[in-house]
């Protein structure tokens, strides 16, 4: 709710030097190894809740009375809401990714390392099966009945629309995430830093709201693979690109947007344009 | 929680000079621009998210089960966390419109010029208007016949009541983002900087509540028009001024209450009314 | 989450002296106008919004499908969504109140004068029937039929229930305005002064899911009066000391809890008990 | 969202020294029995207001309309969100524990002595079992044939499902409530101190969203006991082990994960992994 004038000189805020593509020195610490394990735990926890909350939804529908469960705007709180809580408790071990599109934007910004996303990628992938795993052994006879937590196109959309639909709502939450972790803006709003997993966690509520009927909202490709794996149907299968290339494609849109855009970039390849020295 | 006890001597807070009506030399600065561009996009994504909300609960309880949606609850959840999540993402780059009721009342206040107040206006229709069309594009077999999102006057309710509901719902969206930018209270009350973005989003939401079931809820010209041109429909239009004049009125009256009342400015006025020194 | 160990020495914080019970300086003062001016516009705002959000959820219900409004849930977020809101943007202008009962804890304590206390109270009581009678004028043709927002005993509850339920939930309301409000808890714990809106606001929440089914839930008289005056009916006024006597009361004992058992006041009164000079 | 490159030296946060087993000064203070009064009433309230939204719920769905009850989504939120408003008033007085789980997972981690957590442990559950009886009292016609409020066992789930749903559940809690009261990361980022209880809150809400379908949630062993001790049922008796012995377990390995993982006791244990000094 403010503006900022912004100079060249004099900034009361530090940008770190970009991350190098391979740190082997991170290798050696077990700061490293812990963040490994704090996003597989993480991710785990995000699936086991999200998804037992999308199969318990079903089946209390189905036997019980229509109105009897939490509602789809229990699910989309169910996957908001672990967002918030899973990076507030993880936001100082690991930066708090618990996604893969997340972690690719911060790779694209030179904000991890190569070798720290892939890996993270990773443990979140299989943190993400275990996750679902473990629902799948709780809930046996109602897993496969209700769909399986799976992202699958529904009836009436085609391709496009559910690729779109992926790359929007992710772009939406990555340009949240880079918004939450700008040094200049933490610097300058004391919101951004306080807050910042709450709108973080709201983005994804947001999109789950929107996009439940297209996609069934992935915007997550671990989420959207954990599903596939333990479910193993063909639909979920032969619509899983989608949910990796359109979260893919969404963050790299944020990231060129915060970087280009909000934060100048464009402005400094374009120094021609300046025509006045307080730009 | 606390009373505030004022002198007018050793002020602890600092207030901004008036903006200037015309000020050139925030057209030369890129800083600008990017302002218009961030108000173009968050626009257009609080547009798309909940106008694809709106459509996509109803085709969900249409086809499937009545409880199957999000429910009107979801819906006026989707309104208020976008302009949470959007104000907390825009406001350090653009002041976190998204809204040109909160701009007229800013501008009103000489919180902004009015160059920069047409332009952000501009910026915010376009961008609602580019965000409908991505759901109409997206839902093409359902937007039309679910009423394409659009703020009508519902049936039984006298345009004055539409018209009085649309302005103390802008009264009580931009009476908060009066409280949540005032210079004084920032540097009385922490939690009034912290907060910021959240409460504004939640006068959203509360708002939503108690006005779906008259006009659907505008508070935005922005995102009535925005869905008036792509949904094009004569009751759309015929109720289209109603989202304007409505908001504007709201607008500038929570700018007088908060300036004149809250602010002091009207005591400054009647100077002979302060027998005490000390007011 | 942090045990205090605490001194009577060196305390890093500050009691302001009690309020006197006569001030007439404070009738001198703009500022206290204007908070009277505040503390009846927000209940104002807080009447309209809740109530209107009531009638048109059941008028929505009744007449279109039976899932189609904002629910009982909506209703219970409508009230303390608003009071959330409503004490973020008053509390620095005249304390945020807007309840009588909250006026009365906080004069026990004494927090404030008691012709702050009885004046707030009016301008709260006021503000809340004109808030009742906005919506009356926009609803007229549902107002009356479904039962105005009132606040009744339901069939099957003995007027002992009633009390006690309305005893118990300003207590939990009252209770959190005193934790929210300590200067000696917002000098050592981060949370209590930068949140202090949202845990007030949750409270009303939480006492409206618990006690709707019972009398409505009031624990406001000002919005018990507002309803009641408005809606005129032998019912909601045959019950309405209920809910003047009962908020009185919780806000006494919260009063009373957090003074003489939470702030130790008990153990100075009882100096013996302590054999340990570090108590 | 940060990484935090730690080193052993210079460290800009301080670790409390162990609590002692057992603290014979702790118990000449009144702050402790302070402290207990508080945990009594905050698990009285906690209960009340819980179980009296269930009961209130079920009478409502079954009486009126079936969509007329604040719904399974309503029902999580009084128990995530009364735990947010509780643990913001009383962390200041006791740490806010409110559950016998947190109390034995920050005794193991030896945040409190053996005495204050038995202490806790009694007052959590005298006051749950009040708090219970008050609602039983309210609503005695309906409370036996609502259920009363106990956690039992769905139909369909074996014991061994129910018993890891708690455990994994109060681990989600009890990871939370470490990682909001980490002197380290809460001399780093801003967030982590000042929502704390938001997320704490949050954690109880999504761990209801998925398993209140298993076994209505306990993760809580004061919650389960009060609601038995009033009920009174065998079949509330017959499971009742499950809700002491699985959230035991959860708050064990959370204190395991959070002390030797993520707090890195154990490469300090493993010293020999180390073979660079800035670990």
């Amino acid at each position: 709710m403010t503006k900022d004038v912004e100079g060249f000189q004099g900034k009361d805020y530090h940008d770190p030097p970009p991350a190098p593509l391979f740190d082997a020195v991170e290798l050696t610490k077990w700061s490293f190894y812990r963040a490994l394990i704090a996003e597989f735990i993480a991710t785990l926890l995000f699936l086991y809740v999200t998804v037992l909350t999308v199969i318990g939804y079903k089946s209390q529908t189905d036997h019980a009375d229509p109105c009897g469960g939490v509602g789809i705007l229990g699910i989309a709180w169910a996957f908001g809401g672990m967002i918030f809580v899973l990076v507030y408790c993880t936001a100082g071990i690991s930066g708090g990714h618990i996604n893969p599109a997340v972690t690719f934007g911060l790779f694209l910004a030179r904000k991890v390392s190569l070798i720290r996303a892939v890996l993270y990628m990773v443990a979140q992938s299989v943190g993400a099966i275990a996750g679902v795993a473990l629902v799948k052994a709780f809930q046996n006879s109602f897993y496969e009945r209700y769909g399986g937590g799976a992202n699958e196109l529904a009836d009436g959309y085609s391709k496009g629309v559910g690729l779109s639909a992926e790359i929007i709502g992710t772009f939406v939450l990555v340009y949240t995430v880079f918004s939450a972790t700008d040094p200049k803006r933490s610097a300058r709003d004391s919101h951004v830093p306080v807050l910042a997993p709450l709108p973080i966690g709201f983005a994804v509520f947001m999109v789950h709201l929107a996009t439940i009927p297209i996609t069934g909202t992935g915007i997550n490709p671990a989420r959207s693979l954990g599903a596939a794996v333990i479910y193993n149907k063909d639909k979920a299968w032969d619509d899983h690109w989608l949910f990796w290339v359109g979260p893919f494609i969404g963050a790299a849109i944020a990231a060129f947007y915060h970087q280009f855009i909000l934060r100048a970039g464009a402005v400094k390849a374009l120094g021609s344009f300046r025509s006045n020295p307080t730009v």
